[in-house]
């Protein structure tokens, strides 16, 4: 039998707590701490004294769900207390003095899952809400929780499962009587799962950085500006910016938004190939793996002074990253005639004055550009890495089939192909999900949830 | 017109959030804020989806509490949405959007007290519950928040007004046609009120230990084992101990829970009169200082060693003190002779040893020994300096009362303390206290409440 969970939902402090309960013995414990026989009406809030043997311990409104209609499916009751310290602590303590235990993480979610509440990519998207700091991932989750992912990915696995029984129904059809499929009609039906499986493939990345933010490398010579770029993204003074080349020796984090967007900044120490202190040379380090960890280069460029062949080179570095790459002019205050760099004149570039502030919106803009663009389409994306490996391996089933059927191998072949990507799609909203694998993803959840 | 206020009701983090909404635009707010025209049955947690304009911003559950049986008695929302940063602070600016303003530090206390629904020590009992981290004070403040102290108060300001009643009617009668009142009746009447005014005004010294914590200062000579001491009460290895005399030059403050009551222990550096190190003697002068602060001393001496002129000499210091001391013989473990400090003969004192844990938990029952004789009496207590001082300025008139009886002055004369008394028991409970002073004292409560 399942037991009966407990614990605090809401966070420290405030003036208010909630605490919740979800199992078979909900209405016996909630009687016996409120020394009520009745149960409350479900869904009323009803004030309660709660009580500690026989002193009271607090009046809180409970309100209890009767299953199967609460967020786990089974009876649920919450507890709004006065938020101290003591009384959160000690209704805890009573409610596994009568039975309960305490809920590990995401254990309230895995419950409402396998009651069939919500599917894996509802749940997925319920654990992103709560973390979600932002509009745009914001709105990601929310498509996630609210069903539209699951409809598109259901869609998905239906045409699939329809094409997978009309061909094995004729595998088991050995006297053929049926019209055997043609493979015109075969091909274009993967095809199109294949299209669609595709299309959402391809919005992780960008969903990656709505959700995670986009790692943004600043780099470029000592002194081009880097640390006042940062700054003037931010909008206040945050790395501490010097006339003195080289100040910057540990790499500067900060996380803002830009249009909506979670952009994480990263200042790099000036990049100096033969630098003498080895202060310095440590902080080129660190700019090096700042770049292999961003999604996007900021290369600054003093625009009031010629391109230095250390600069030059640089550039050649940046390149081979193969990343997405913003040149940005600095200092444009001080110098009408903005310099060219050959190399650097079909990649996307944005002239900028930290010190007056021109050209930064320019800049914001191009920086969410991949994101702003992918939005306007019609918006469903993927952000998570298991969604993404589940899809991909779909995608490598389906291509199989595609070869074996080309190659006129059998129908049982390429069957099993498709079986395969079907059971990615089953598992990714968790129809076929193991149960080890479940209690790892819900152990990523929040406390309480 | 009362504004329509809105705060987060609980903390930082967590999984569900609880937004309160109170004031006459609740329902209008509720109505755009769902794009439903009709309210949810009050007092029933429904499940809407919260828009933000016509994106959905999150599926809340929310209740509604119809005027006047809310917490504020106006109307009020209460949303519980999901807790993630962005749609808490999303959800108060579409709040303030549409017409609320956010609400001040304790203001929906304030509209329960201002609407009838609490007096004012109900209120700052509610306050007190909040803040409250342990048992006994979490006691103290149930007692004031379910009305028990109020309903002592109110005796006492019933038989006060009563009386004077029957001293102003005669004031009036000026044909004398109704029988004159005794003087033993009208003083035994006040003696009465005076009683249960200074017994109540007597629980404060201990309510406030209970409310705030017994400020406890460990005294003694350097090496007598302070720092030992305060470990072995707290249980861990806190402060640094080390054989060498004077290692404590800092005072070390240690909040622990004994016999379920707050204690903030202070260890002290070793106090010695003539000491050459310049930083010890500052150690010394905050000796001096936490004992002037603390409403408890323990003075630790080795009861390993004779006691020196010097630790005479500070047990002189000590008793001028005069507050609550208890004498801590130290290292039972290394003397089975337990040398007497003459003069200490009849102060409380305990044999420990801090190495083997000997003796430690008598040591705690004497340091909570007040409290827990105060708390076996009827338990009823103040804790608030607002109440204390009111009641002594009442105990203050009432006295005066007495003297102008006994003096045989007119009634006129001993009527007007009586009516300062009463005012003074009114404004406790909050029947005539002026809107500012209302404002300072809700200000101390917390966001959301």
């Amino acid at each position: 039998m399942q037991h009966t969970i407990c614990a605090l939902a809401t966070g420290a402090g405030g003036a208010v707590a909630l605490v919740r309960l979800s199992g078979p013995e909900v209405c016996r414990i909630l009687s016996e701490l409120t020394h009520r026989s009745d149960l409350p009406e479900p869904r009323k809030q009803t004030l309660c004294t709660v009580y500690d043997g026989s002193e009271p311990l607090d009046q809180a409104l409970i309100t209890y769900f009767k299953a199967p209609h609460s967020f786990t499916g089974e009876d649920v009751a919450e507890f709004a207390v006065h938020a101290s310290p003591y009384i959160k602590a000690r209704l805890l303590e009573l409610l596994c003095q009568h039975g309960a235990v305490p809920a590990k993480r995401g254990e309230f979610s895995q419950r409402a899952f396998l009651n069939g509440k919500m599917d894996l990519v509802e749940a997925q998207g319920l654990c992103d809400l709560i973390a979600s700091g932002n509009k745009a991932a914001h709105k990601l989750a929310m498509d996630s929780l609210d069903g539209k992912l699951s409809a598109r990915l259901a869609d998905m696995k239906k045409r699939l499962a329809e094409l997978l029984a009309q061909i094995e129904v004729r595998l088991d059809d050995v006297d053929e009587e049926m019209t055997p499929l043609s493979d015109e009609f075969v091909q274009g039906e993967i095809h199109t799962v294949l299209g669609h499986i595709k299309a959402l493939a391809d919005t992780f990345s960008i969903g990656k950085y709505i959700k995670d933010g986009l790692k943004t490398a600043i780099v470029g010579a000592p002194n081009s500006g880097k640390s006042s770029l940062l700054n003037g993204l931010v909008g206040f003074d945050r790395a501490i910016v010097s006339d003195q080349s080289g100040t910057t020796r540990d790499t500067v984090e900060e996380i803002l938004e830009i249009n909506g967007q979670k952009i994480i900044l990263t200042d790099t120490a000036g990049i100096r190939e033969h630098a003498l202190d080895p202060a310095e040379k440590e902080g080129m380090r660190r700019s090096h793996r700042a770049m292999e960890a961003a999604d996007l280069i900021l290369f600054v460029l003093d625009a009031s002074r010629p391109v230095t062949p250390e600069e030059k080179e640089l550039w050649q570095d940046i390149r081979r990253q193969q990343k997405r790459t913003i040149v940005v002019w600095n200092k444009k205050d001080l110098s009408a005639n903005r310099p060219e760099l050959e190399a650097a004149s079909h990649y996307p570039a944005a002239a900028v004055s930290c010190k007056t502030g021109e050209g930064l919106e320019e800049l914001k803009k191009l920086i969410t550009a991949d994101v702003t663009e992918a939005q306007t389409a019609d918006g469903l994306m993927i952000s998570n890495l298991r969604h993404y490996e589940a899809l991909l391996r779909a995608q490598t089933e389906l291509e199989s089939a595609l070869i074996r059927l080309q190659a006129r191998a059998g129908g049982e072949i390429y069957a099993e192909h498709l079986r395969g990507a079907l059971n990615y799609l089953q598992d990714l909203i968790g129809e076929v999900t193991p149960d080890d694998v479940l209690g790892i993803i819900f152990s990523k959840f929040c406390m309480g949830k």
